[in-house]
């Protein structure tokens, strides 16, 4: 298995100053914010996002070197994941995630819609300072198609007719577009080619899609205490994921029990032996698998560099987490 | 008194075009979305703030006719202020607004969380495409004083000792900025003079402070009927605004009442009877008065126009609306 240590030991410096950074960015004028800003920031976040960024800047920078702008579109891009990660849990009602109480869990809704709201809007404030008219649009897509995600989320929720197209398209608006139009503004800040540019948002599309859909299996293999939230916690909350999906074709029994909402005792146990007979982890890993091959494929147009390098290794980290 | 109708005459068609297009730009992917759509954008807003901007247009663009591009930003303007207003709600647990049930207490808090978050991302794609840094920077600053004002109103809830200086200036972030940053915004993509700009900037912030400072005293002399709300509902909440901190000159014991956020049967009553007896509600509105002038006065840097005349006619609406 590739440690996480050998892709982060490029970006390991930047990521330390970028959990500072955004503690003191995001501000301490309020001790519930002060806390939860220290607390979403610093405690235990694997950073993979501005990570990514910092990697992108890496592999497209004249001299390989990031520049001050790109720093601050990596803080951007986590402060935006974060303000949808806190209204994620408000919205699914979540109390744990990464083994820690949710900020609404800790300090109540009222207080996560707001803490949320401020982070938005500082990631909306720094943006607008970076002055790029391009960089801007790719950065508002992605709190766009976070909303639009998080809709489609809602409206799929306990409907076993969901199509994988649809599913697909949902990862992608949730988790694939953060990725992608993150790394893409990162080229677009070192001012390389438009191949450069859409070879990096190709790349981010492919990983956060082959990401999610490990995330979706593990809700199925981890354990608790890996997972850091209840196991199958997905399912519960009638996410359509792709180990449900494709268990469906192998269980058409599963579909009556997902329609009923798991109302009747022991529908849910049932269905999640049914998912775990079924080969949908095994089909689901062979799909992320194939995303993960596309991202490295789309990598071939960067020049050699240790942060190309570091961005293919990254593939193999995301098909291998297991947490 | 004058007639809303005198300064809504001009932009009347503005605004009717402006519901219809926000429902449209929102979208109706959603059934819960789509509903709260229609219930925000068209249900008897009185849409002020898109009419402010409007106006702004005429006052400045080259033949006082709006561009596409001005009535874009009165959109989204209308976006920004109606998701500020929703989550508003959530926080503030309110469940009336405009005599009419508000989106949490209707669809829910998930919901209403979600349907503030989708409203901003919206704006702030619109944003983006307005392609005009400037004009990126200046709605953004609203964003970002609307969270700001936020925490202060949250730190400042049930604190006698709040100064007239810090209420003032969470009014500003509140209130304020929206209506000054999109005045002068409009006046940015007529192309105009700085000092035009600047003009229209100052008449913003001055007919802001104006406006709330009404709002906090109607929330003391209107009718539930009229207010569409629960009278008082700000001190309830701990609102410490200018009618209470007058009264607490007048009336020390008041402050006891307050840090004793009102948990004693019978000590809001009796601190309604203070406010009341008090000279608060009248000092409150000399000060709007002088708000009102001051926003008069900036206008006079912008040559003579219809549109200027109505501006000036809107502070005495401000002024003298009852709800």
């Amino acid at each position: 298995m590739v440690s996480s240590a050998t892709y982060f030991a490029l970006v390991e410096d930047d990521l330390e100053q970028l959990s500072e950074n955004l503690v003191q960015l995001v501000g301490a004028k309020n001790p519930v914010l002060a806390k939860a800003a220290e607390y979403l920031f610093k405690a235990g976040g694997k950073h993979l996002r501005p990570a990514l960024v910092m990697l992108a800047a890496r592999a497209t920078a004249l001299d390989g070197e990031p520049t001050a702008r790109h720093r601050r579109l990596a803080e951007i891009t986590e402060m935006i994941h974060t303000a949808s990660l806190v209204h994620d849990d408000v919205i699914d009602r979540a109390s744990l995630r990464r083994q820690q109480p949710t900020v609404n869990a800790l300090f109540g809704d009222k207080a996560a819609v707001l803490a949320g709201d401020f982070l938005f809007a500082k990631s909306s404030i720094y943006l607008a300072r970076l002055r790029n008219l391009e960089v801007v649009e790719l950065l508002s897509t992605i709190i766009d198609h976070f909303a639009e995600g998080e809709i489609r989320q809602m409206q799929q929720a306990f409907d076993p007719d969901l199509t994988f197209e649809d599913y697909l398209l949902k990862n992608f608006y949730k988790t694939g577009s953060l990725i992608a139009n993150s790394c893409r503004a990162a080229a677009v800040l070192s001012e390389v080619s438009e191949s450069q540019c859409q070879s990096l948002y190709d790349y981010g599309q492919h990983l956060g899609a082959a990401f999610q859909l490990v995330d979706d299996l593990l809700d199925f293999t981890a354990t608790t205490e890996t997972l850091g939230k209840p196991v199958a916690s997905d399912l519960a909350s009638g996410h359509m994921t792709a180990p449900v999906l494709y268990a469906l074709v192998e269980y058409p029994e599963l579909r009556g029990l997902i329609e009923s909402q798991f109302e009747e005792p022991g529908s849910f146990e049932e269905s999640l032996v049914l998912i775990h007979r079924s080969h949908g982890v095994e089909q689901t890993m062979t799909l992320a698998q194939s995303y993960a091959q596309r991202a490295r494929f789309a990598l071939e147009a960067l020049p050699p560099s240790p942060a190309r390098h570091a961005l293919m290794e990254v593939t193999d980290y995301v098909l291998e987490r297991v947490y």
